[in-house]
C-alpha cells in the first residue's frame, strides 16, 4: 500500500449524503451554529484538522469532525472557520473531489501547493486581528504543531483556546467512540520479547535522557510496548489508550469496556495497572512529579495534554518507534511464513483474473465476468455478472480471509482498472467503480492483518492487449523495484541514500512518482510505520532520519502514473538483513518477503541489462518454489508457465 | 585530487630535520619553554591545532605552529600541552608517521577514532582542574569551535585565554607572513560577473537576514566576491585578507605590500577601499555599528575577531560560498576550454610513460628510464637515470606549465607507484620515492591553476603485467565513476542522494573507499570548495547539505585502495547542467570536463553490463575527438589505438 493514505470513509460519506437529501445546506447551517458559539465566546477563528487524540493516520468516525462541518470526505484537509469566511485547505489529490463536496457550503477551497495560495499560518497571520483568538481542540494538535503555530503568529500576539471541541454542542447523533476488547499477544510465539524486557529498554532510554517519566499517546507504540492489540480503528489493531511510565511501574489508560480478563494479570506481571482513559488529563494535571522530568515525543503528544503536565519536559523522537521498527527473531520467523501465505492468496487471485480475462478474449466478450463454478474458472460459463473493481476486491479479500489467523485487512483494498490506477489513493466502492475489460492493465494494492504480522503488496497485471508505452513503463518500474531489492549498503545508510537506486530508472526518462519509494510496516500494527523511510527528500523538521538496521522491513514500491491513461505499481516487501562484515565495514542487504509473480506479458526484455534479466528470472523461480505448495494442480501448472525464464 | 588534503610541508620538514641533527630534543625544549610561560601566566593547557586566521585548508609556513612545537608534519593534528603532559591527536592516515616524528619529544600520541581513545574535549573534561585555564590562539579557532568547546567543558567552568600566540616568544626565525601582490581578474573575459553585481547579491542576502553588515575571513570567498586573486598560499591563489561590507560600501583589509596600482581603482569602482590587515581587529572593536546586526559564518570567522564585534550577530552559512559554487557562463566557457588543454597535458604524459614502459619491457629492463631524446620516447636510448615517482611528477608538471595562462599547480602532484598509491595522501619527494618498474600500476592525481580555472584529475595506468585483482578493481572503479557521470536527477537532490550510484559497485563487493566520492572545485581558487559534496554521509553539524545546481562542478573520483598492494583512483570532473523539464519536474545531469583516456589494459569487459560498455566507448571516442588536435602525429596514432571500442 502506498504512503498516500486511503481512508475507509464510506460510512461518513453515506450519512452526509442522506442528510443532504432533506436539507441542501446542512454544512452551512452547522458552520452558522459554530459561528454563534464563536461570537458568544469571543473566538475569531476555529481551526479543525482531521486527527484523533493519538496522531493516528486513520481516525475512527467519532473523530471526523472536519467532515461533519465541511462535507469534504478526503483523507487530508483542514477547515478554518472565521466569523465572516470559511476555508478548506487540501492537496492536489483532492482538488476535484473537494470542489464538488464543498458546493453550497460557502466554504472556499484553498489549493495547497498552488502558486499564490497562502498556507494556514500565512492566512491567519493576515486575517487574525491583533490580540485575536484562535480556537482548536488541543487534544488533536501536537506540542510541536502548537509551538510552530505560536512562532508563526507571534506578530499577532494571538490567544489560543485549546480546551474546546467544536462539535460538542452541535453534532447530535455523533458516532460513539469505538471500544473493542483488548487482547494479549502470546509473548513467546508471537511477540518474541516480553513487555518486561521492552519496558527495561524504554527505561534505559529514559535514564539516558535524564527523565523519570515517559508519556505517550501513540497507539501503535503503546500496543507494541505492552504486547497487546485492540480493535478500535478499522484496519489498525489498536486500542484507544494512553501510557504513563515511571522508573518502576506504569499505567495504561483505557475505556472500561476495553478491559478484558487476561489483560489485568498480564499488565500486573509487567508491573503495571489500568486506569481510566477519560481521566488521563486529570491524572497528568494532579500527579506529583517531584523534580523528575517527563519525556515525550512532541510530534505526537497533544499540546493540551502536554500543558497539563506540571514538570520539566524532555522532548525526543519516540524510542518506542525506533524499537518496534526492528523486528525480532520471532516476529521475523512469523513474518516470513505469513508473507508467503499472503503471497499465495494474491497469486491465486491473479490466476483467477487471468483465466477470466482469457475467457473473455476467447469469447470476444467486452467485459470480464464472474464464473458459475469457481473450480473451473478458465472454461465455465459466467454468472452473467460483470467482474468490476469492487467485486474483484471482494473476491481477493475473501481469499485472504481464508488464511489461518487472519484478523482483518491492513487497509481497504485498492482495486483499480485502467486510468483509475493512475490515482494512488483510489478506492472503488459498491456504487462507484469500473468494470474490467480484457485489455489494458489492472492494479491491486492490498494486505492483511494476521497474528503473524501485517502484509502489504501491489501487483499490476495485463488483462489483454497492452500498448508499447505500458510495456515500457512496467519494465522500468520492475527494474527500479528490483534494483532496490538488490541494494547492498554500509551500516549507517538511511533511505535518503538508497532511494535513487530505484528512482533513477524513472529520472533518466524524465519521469518521477510523487511519493516515497518505501515505508516501514508494523507487526500486526499499522501498515505505515516509521521511523525508516525510502525517500530522497529530507524528513519533516523534527523527524529523525533513521539509519537502516537489520530487522527493519520496508516496502519497495516504485510506480509509473500517467493521468487519465494508466497506473503501474510493483510493491514487494523487503527485510533488511546483515550481509557481511569485511575490513571495510558492516554491510547490509535486503531479502524479499513477498513472492507474487511478475507479469511477463508486460516485460520488454530488450531494454533490460543482462544482470537485471537474471534477477527477474531468479525471483520468478523463487516465487514458483515457495508458492506452488499452496496451489491446486491447475494453478500450479499456470504458475510454472508464468515464472519460466524470460 | 582527493578530499584528503595533501600539504606542501617539505620546507618545514627540512628545517626540523636540520635542527634535530644538532639537538635531539628540540621539541621537548620548545614545550618546556611554553610550560614556563604557562606557569608564569596561570595556564593549565595550551591547545595548538593546525590552522591560519582564515580557516584555510592549506596554511602558509608562518602558521605551522603545531609542527614547530611537536615535530609532527602531517596535515591534520592538534597538540595539547599541559603542565605535566602533552598529547598529539591525529587520524589513521598518520599513526605511523606521527609515532616516528614524535619520538623523543615526550608527546603522547592519541590515535583518533580508535577504541578507548578520548577526543580532546573528553580529555580536557577529565584533566582540566575546576575553574582551570585553557589557552588557544583565538584567531585560529572559529566562533563555532569555541562555542562547542565551551558547551562540552561547561562542567569545569574553565576560563579561555584566547589573545595569545604560543609561538610568539619562543619561535625565533619564524618564517614571515607571505605578501604577494594582489591582481585583478578581467571582469568580462575571466570573472563573468562584476564585483558590483556580486556585492548586490550579497547585500540582498544581508537584507533577507536582517543584517546591516557582513564580515568574512574566508580567503576564497573574499577573492571571488571582489574578482581579485593573490599569491600568499602555495597552490591557492589567494591573498591574506579580511572583508567588511556595509549596505553601501566595503573595506578590504590587506597588508601594505600586497596592494597594487590597479587594485585601488578597481575597488573604488565597486564602492570600496583598502584598510590595514593588521588593524582589522581594532577596526571591528571600535566601529560604530548603531543598531545594525553583523552577519558571519560561525564555522570560519574566528572567535577572537567575533568577540571584538560589539553588535548583535546573525550566524549563517556563507552566502558567498553558495554563490561561487555555481559557475557563470563565462567561467564555464573558460573551464571547458582549459580542462581540455589540461587533459591533453596529462594524456601526453601518459603517452610518455607508456612508451618508456614498453621500452623497458622490450629491453627486459627492471626499471623505466628517462629518454635521451624526448622526441623519440618510444625508441631512444636512456639517459641512464631511472624514472621515479618524483621525476615523473616533475615531468608532468613541466608539460602542464607549457599551457598558456598557467599560474601554478592546484596542489602538489600525487605521483604514486605500486603500494604507495594505496595512501590517498601520498607525496613523493626528491629523496623519498619509488622507482617505476614495467609492471603493476601507477596513479597520478594532479591539477593546475589557470586564469581560465582550476583543474584536478586522476588516472591510474598499467606499466606492464598486472594481476586479475588489479583488473577487477580498476573495472569496478571505472563503472562506479561512469555511473555517477551518467546520473540524472531531480532538482532538489544533494550529493547524499547521488553518492550510492558510484559507491554501490564497491559495496556489492564488500569494499568501500574511506572518503567522499566528490568535492566542488574553485575557479582559479581552491581545489576543494563547498558547499556541495558527493558523499552519503551527513555533513558536519552546522554545515549545509547543499542542493546540486546547474553550474556547479564536482569531482567524480571513486577508488579501490588495497593497503601494501596498490591503489586505483579515476577522477573526472563533472559540470552539472540542466537536462530537461517535464511535467514531473526539472531534471539535471552531468557533462564531463575532463577528457583523458581510460586504460583499456585494465578493463575486464566481461564483468560490465552492455550499457556500461557503451558509455566507456562513447567517452573514449570523445577523448580522441577533443584531445587529438593537441597531439603530435605519433601521440595521435597512439591515442587512436587507446580509445578504440572495447
Amino acid at each position: 500500500m502506498n504512503l498516500e493514505d486511503i481512508m475507509g470513509q464510506e460510512n461518513t460519506r453515506e450519512s452526509i449524503l442522506q442528510e443532504n437529501i432533506g436539507q441542501e445546506n446542512v454544512h452551512a447551517l452547522r458552520i452558522s451554529a459554530l459561528r454563534e458559539e464563536m461570537r458568544r465566546d469571543g473566538i475569531d477563528f476555529w481551526m479543525i484538522p482531521t486527527a484523533d487524540f493519538h496522531a493516528s493516520e486513520y481516525v475512527a468516525p467519532y473523530f471526523q469532525t472536519r467532515e461533519f462541518f465541511s462535507g469534504f470526505t478526503g483523507s487530508n484537509g483542514t477547515l478554518l472557520v472565521g466569523l465572516e469566511e470559511a476555508g478548506l485547505w487540501t492537496d492536489g489529490r483532492y482538488f476535484i473531489q473537494a470542489e464538488k463536496e464543498l458546493e453550497g457550503s460557502g466554504i472556499v477551497l484553498y489549493r495547497m501547493g498552488e502558486k499564490g495560495v497562502p498556507d494556514i499560518p500565512q492566512f491567519l497571520l493576515e486575517k487574525v486581528p491583533e490580540n485575536g483568538t484562535l480556537a482548536f481542540d488541543g487534544r488533536i494538535i501536537s506540542v510541536k504543531e502548537e509551538k510552530d503555530l505560536e512562532k508563526k503568529l507571534a506578530a499577532k500576539n494571538a490567544r489560543f483556546v485549546i480546551d474546546r471541541d467544536p462539535a460538542e454542542e452541535i453534532w447530535t447523533g455523533r458516532p460513539g467512540m469505538p471500544a473493542g476488547p483488548v487482547f494479549v499477544l502470546h509473548e513467546e510465539k508471537l511477540a518474541g520479547e516480553t513487555a518486561v524486557s521492552k519496558l527495561k529498554r524504554l527505561r534505559d532510554q529514559m535514564d539516558k535522557a535524564g527523565a523519570a517519566y515517559y508519556v505517550s499517546s501513540r497507539l501503535d507504540d503503546i500496543m507494541w510496548l505492552l504486547n497487546i492489540r485492540g480493535m478500535d480503528v478499522e484496519c489498525n489493531p489498536v486500542a484507544l489508550s494512553y501510557l504513563f511510565v515511571t522508573k518502576d511501574s506504569f499505567s495504561l489508560f483505557l475505556r472500561e469496556a476495553e478491559v478484558t480478563d487476561d489483560l489485568l494479570p498480564h499488565l500486573e506481571a509487567a508491573g503495571g495497572k489500568v486506569r481510566s482513559y477519560e481521566r488521563f488529563e486529570e491524572f497528568l494535571r494532579t500527579y506529583d512529579y517531584g523534580d523528575g522530568k517527563v519525556m515525550m515525543d512532541p510530534r505526537s503528544f497533544s499540546c493540551r495534554l502536554g500543558g497539563a503536565i506540571q514538570a520539566e519536559k524532555v522532548y525526543a523522537p519516540s524510542p518506542l518507534e525506533a524499537f518496534k521498527a526492528v523486528k525480532n527473531e520471532t516476529e521475523i520467523r512469523n513474518l516470513r511464513e505469513c508473507y508467503v501465505e499472503d503471497s499465495a492468496a494474491l497469486t491465486r487471485f491473479i490466476y483467477f483474473l487471468r483465466k477470466r480475462a482469457e475467457k473473455a478474449l476467447r469469447d470476444g466478450d467486452e467485459y470480464l465476468t464472474d464464473p458459475i463454478d469457481d473450480e473451473n474458472v478458465d472454461g465455465s460459463d459466467s454468472l452473467g455478472a460483470y467482474l468490476n473493481e469492487y467485486s474483484a476486491a471482494m473476491r481477493l479479500d475473501g481469499i485472504r480471509r481464508q488464511i489461518r489467523d487472519f484478523v482483518e485487512l491492513s487497509f481497504p483494498t485498492i482495486s483499480a482498472y485502467g486510468p483509475n490506477a493512475a490515482m494512488m489513493h483510489y478506492e472503488a466502492t459498491v456504487r462507484d467503480h469500473a468494470d474490467l475489460r480484457p485489455e489494458g492493465m489492472y492494479l491491486v494494492d492490498s494486505g492483511g492483518q494476521y497474528l503473524r504480522g501485517t502484509t502489504d503488496v501491489t501487483r499490476t497485471v495485463a488483462l489483454g492487449p497492452v500498448t508499447d508505452d505500458m510495456i515500457r513503463h512496467y519494465t522500468l518500474t520492475l527494474a527500479a523495484q528490483m534494483e532496490l531489492q538488490h541494494a547492498v549498503f554500509l551500516h549507517g545508510c538511511t533511505g535518503r541514500n538508497l532511494d535513487i537506486l530505484a528512482r533513477s530508472y524513472f529520472w533518466k526518462e524524465g519521469m518521477d512518482y510523487k511519493c516515497g519509494t518505501g515505508h516501514g510496516i508494523g507487526y500486526l500494527l499499522n501498515v505505515h510505520e516509521g521511523p525508516q523511510r525510502i525517500s530522497w527528500q529530507k524528513p519533516a523538521e523534527g523527524a529523525p532520519e533513521a539509519v537502516m538496521a537489520a530487522g527493519m522491513i520496508v516496502s519497495d514500491e516504485p510506480g509509473a502514473y500517467r493521468e487519465n491513461l494508466y497506473g503501474i505499481r510493483i510493491e514487494t516487501i523487503l527485510l533488511c538483513v546483515e550481509k557481511e562484515e569485511t575490513p571495510d565495514g558492516r554491510f547490509l542487504c535486503f531479502e524479499p518477503l513477498t513472492f507474487v509473480p511478475l507479469d511477463r506479458r508486460l516485460i520488454d526484455k530488450s531494454i533490460l541489462q543482462p544482470q537485471m534479466i537474471s534477477w527477474v528470472n531468479e525471483y520468478q523461480e523463487e516465487v514458483y518454489r515457495r508458492i506452488a505448495p499452496f496451489l491446486s494442480e491447475k494453478e500450479r501448472a499456470w504458475l510454472r508457465e508464468e515464472t519460466l525464464p524470460l
